[in-house]
């Protein structure tokens, strides 16, 4: 097999911030070269859509993102026929132009789609690599530059909706996790403007709470939020305050749960 | 990060009137700063949409509302194909129209909607800021004037009906809850324009019913209903007949639960 | 506030005949002069219909009745696109027509519609007085002059089907039973032409029957299968044969049940 | 109230054979001088459609019948818009065009129908006599030779498939059943063309048959069966077959049933 | 009554090839003549089929099939309004078809097909013999050359599939079950070429896979798998592996089944 | 019968490699001159899709691929009316054009696909050949060059997914199963580029996962994993990362079972 390796990658000013954690920027490149699909598993808010626009951009690639949802169905990702001037005229979904122009194309929570999604990625994801458009009797054959990523929170699968082996079994994976404590407090840092030994006594609390997922809560605090509760710090809301409505109040609505976070708080945040 | 603040806060008569009750004026106007999605929880009627109404007001932001339910899908948000002359043509959403001019989005009783709501507002709640409507391929970046406000009722939770973590985690949250006493009082009286000894006792009338909360009743008096209730009384009518209209029928279809209702009632309205 | 009686009361004859029983004329009317949207609860055919009609027509209102059922959603009562010569033009629904039109607008058994009705009707029954349309990105307001009016009978709700409390706190509410003896005889006499002491007996057996409920009987006799009793009489027939197919026939399919009544009914009617 | 009697009764030789078996025909002819809508109840084939069909003709009505069924919706009933040249056009449903053009309306096996359809019935069944036509805005005022006929089978009936009491009292009711023997063997003979003297014999076994139902026949043998049974023998059929194939395998696919069923019909048939 | 019989039997070498088990054919043609609805019973690949395209063909009738399915609606039978050059066209389906042209209608596995289904036959199984098309407004008659003719089988009903007595009431019935030994032999060697010695084998492999029906198989081996079995054989495939690809791997994916079934298989065939 | 094999087979280049592992070649190439409909089952990624490819190279035969999945409909394989210039015309779906010109239909995971479907292929599978399409109402009968080839995998078997007895009997059907030790080495080998003695350590990996199917996974180590894992390790990443990406992470998202693996694997895997 040849490849060819389409635009040198270009670490500008315009690519994403991304700090690898591990091996995942190798595995991408790799995964790329060698036109393999590609599987990010993590929990919310850790950095997996992060992660793709910051390698789309160092491939020198266009990235098409799709959100997926209970209602999205194959046809919202190939394509419709649409009436313009009373005929019927077929307009190309998401997944279909990055097939045509190259480029990848990431399906973000791809669990939470309709079933006929999953399985039209079948063709696309073994040697064939082809996408039957069946409603125009098109045939695509993907180009060398295309790429397939898709992603999921492993947390939120159960019985009706998780990937099926015959659909997992199509793709190279990578978990995603939190990141260390040191990266975190870097990130937090970055994006939200405030100074570092505010942010470390945050991560610290964040730390605490995630420890509590399972117990109390259904998920633990994301990076995200950790930003969010920074940036209100950094405006000139008390530090208890921005903590309440940044990391407590969006993790729960129970009473009960809510004062335990709120005593954990307060014993780490003045 | 550079934010800037478009209007100067403008406390003109044209102000739907709020009277703040913690830190929650000061909370979405620095979510407004800093460009973060925001959540309000609380239950019926103590005031979430008079609150958005006031501050968007006060920030000078045109204000766009949408009551979600059931059968609202992610279209109804960011819009659909019509047929015009034979052709099809896009007509923008609701949020679709606040992402392309700016200004305050408010989704009331979000958990309500069908879950591809949710998802959409996903890359519009991260640091992209971005709404992809993907059945025209275009992707609208949210300019800085844009605010997201989603709200709903902790209290109607289920297991059907529900914000995902994954959605939660995107937003900063403020608890509202009914107002104290005296607020309430105050409020009530500058609505139906019902004197205020009797309008206090209405309210200790409510304060007595919210207590029963759970045992009897699925949720307490609101304060809409404590208008109502002093309006039909300012309108001529005896308090007996205008609490048993206005406060008590519409609580409850229970003759039993009624009963020990009128009963409290009577012990304290003449 | 400032409120302005557009029509004084025109008690002609062109007004439905309606007795009241208690307050709900002078509550109905004070609802109207300080806009507030009303709730009727009560069994079926004891005149919750009727008094409505009543009471539009005596305060010289527009009246605009609505049959709820499981299939009516909200764009049944807001407006839809149709195609009219190869457009899409908008058609005003009932409920739009009220809002843009003024007068009285009558949802029958609210709790059979689909959910988002319910929820349409919360801007227009709060401080706002709005409805959206979405759709069209019309946001109306109510004139003065328009009055929302909901019915349903609480007998029916189940957990599938019944008013969530963030839509009930928006009525104030009246509650209907079935007429006092001597007022229902003089409404069947009235309506059917038969002589009051052939009434008065059936009324007997009514009353009769109708304690019966809840044991054997979904639900009690209704004025208006009386009706259809004395109209049958009226017109020739045998009362035993009149009380059985309009009295006991529609009330149950159980053999069981049927003799009981039949033998209650053959001790009262000769 | 005056009534007109539009044609005088007409018992000439094209209405439908029917032999009353009580007082329905009076029963029938009343409710339509007092313009009541009626309920016919009772098991599969005993004649309900036939005496629909008998009466019509009898009082000079054209009748309308429509076999209800889970798909059928109010909207079928009263019509739709359909494209006509691009425009969308008003086409009136059954119920609609017996609403303007007066006559008998009959709805078989109400209960079947989509639940949208039985609340369309109820402004067409109390003193309104109307039928709202909510897509047009128009509201349609029954004549006085409009009659509602509808009929359902209490036996099939559950939580899921019932008539509303708030439906049910809105009809005068006549429960049907099977004919008597003598009867029974007259109609077979009439239809069928067998001899009196072998119909019988099949009347024997047919109330035999009924007898077994609730046991292992979920319903007894219809007069539709026997007709054919009788046709089959009338035509050459040895009987012991044709009754295996017209009043056997019809009700029952358990072998053991058959087999009890073949042995009381061997008893019985030579 | 007075019937006409359209066509004498051609048995011509243009008839299907059946050889009647018992008095099927005879009581097919008697229920043509007299205008009676015909109800086949019984297990997959029996020859149902293959009997309803002899009748047609003996009788000299055009016949059209329709296999049913769960989302058959009554609307695929009768017919739908298509679009053409911008107007609404009626377009008959299969039923209709039949009926306005006379000849068999046959529907396979009715049980499948919506329920909707079942009550279109109803007026056309009666003695109305009607068809009524509620969208278009037309009601046709069905002529004395018409005649339905459904099937299913019995051992795939359950609560939610299957014929409603009102439905079942309607036709007359006949039992199918497998062919007895010889007239099976002669089927599959006629069907397949193979030599009536080792087709004998086949058949009584068959026999004795039958007898663990229930067991541990849904449904024994049909004559159709025999003539296939037989086909490969006849095309030199060894006896043993034509028996496992055509007789025992399209019955079962357990392997402990599996393993049963080829051990019987060894026994019998070299 | 007369068969005519229309193209001689052609072992050329263009041809997809495939190993036949037992008499699967002979029975396609039995079942394709007898005209015989044919079933392939087995586990996900073993190879039922390359060997169709292989097949119908090797025959000369044009292939038409379907995947099915939960929301494809018999319309999507037999076509659809779609609007050009206002008319609607009719486009014949993937299977009708396969049965218009010869060729192998490939339905791929048939049991995935909604029931219609299965109920569509009836009269395409038993001696008729035939293939209505009801909505135009045609009836195509299959040419002697078309073949129906569907497979499904029996390990996701369910209640609510799986075919028919009555399906399942109008095939022949083939087993599969993963490759034999040495072959899989070879094919894995000849895909990916790596040497051989790298990949045999891959596939004794492969093995030794296998073996926990059904204890802690629910589906063993597909041949196309090992393929991207080989590719990876070829491309330079090291083999214990690799094998994560490709062998591990793809199987599971249980902590607990991705550590039992991954010990497995360091075990063997320098």
């Amino acid at each position: 097999m040849n490849f060819v390796l389409p635009n040198a990658p270009r670490p500008t000013a315009d690519i994403p911030h991304y700090r690898p954690l591990g091996n995942e920027c190798a595995l991408f490149e790799t995964a790329w070269i060698r036109q393999l699909p590609l599987l990010l598993k993590g929990p919310t808010g850790c950095g997996k859509t992060r992660f793709v626009s910051h390698m789309a951009a160092r491939l020198g690639l266009p990235l098409s993102t799709v959100s997926c949802h209970d209602d999205l169905a194959a046809a919202d990702l190939t394509g419709r026929y649409l009436l313009k001037g009373g005929d019927t005229v077929w307009v190309d979904g998401p997944l279909t132009r990055a097939v045509r122009e190259g480029g990848v194309c990431y399906l973000d929570e791809i669990v939470e789609a309709r079933k006929d999604v999953a399985v039209v990625l079948h063709p696309l994801t073994d040697d064939r690599r082809m996408l039957p458009l069946e409603r125009t009797g098109e045939m695509l054959e993907a180009p060398s530059g295309f790429m397939l990523v898709v992603s999921y929170n492993p947390g939120y699968q159960n019985l009706l909706k998780s990937l099926k082996p015959s659909t997992r079994q199509r793709f190279v994976a990578i978990e995603f996790d939190f990141l260390p404590k040191a990266q975190e407090i870097a990130v937090v840092e970055a994006e939200s403007g405030l100074a570092e030994c505010q942010v470390a006594r945050l991560v610290d609390l964040a730390v605490r709470l995630r420890a509590l997922k399972g117990h109390d809560l259904e998920e633990g605090v994301s990076t995200r939020l950790l930003v969010y509760c920074a940036c209100l710090i950094d405006a000139g809301m008390p530090a208890k305050e921005a903590v309440r409505a940044a990391m407590i109040e969006p993790l729960t609505d129970e009473p009960d749960v809510r004062a335990a976070l709120l005593e954990v708080a307060d014993s780490l945040i003045a």
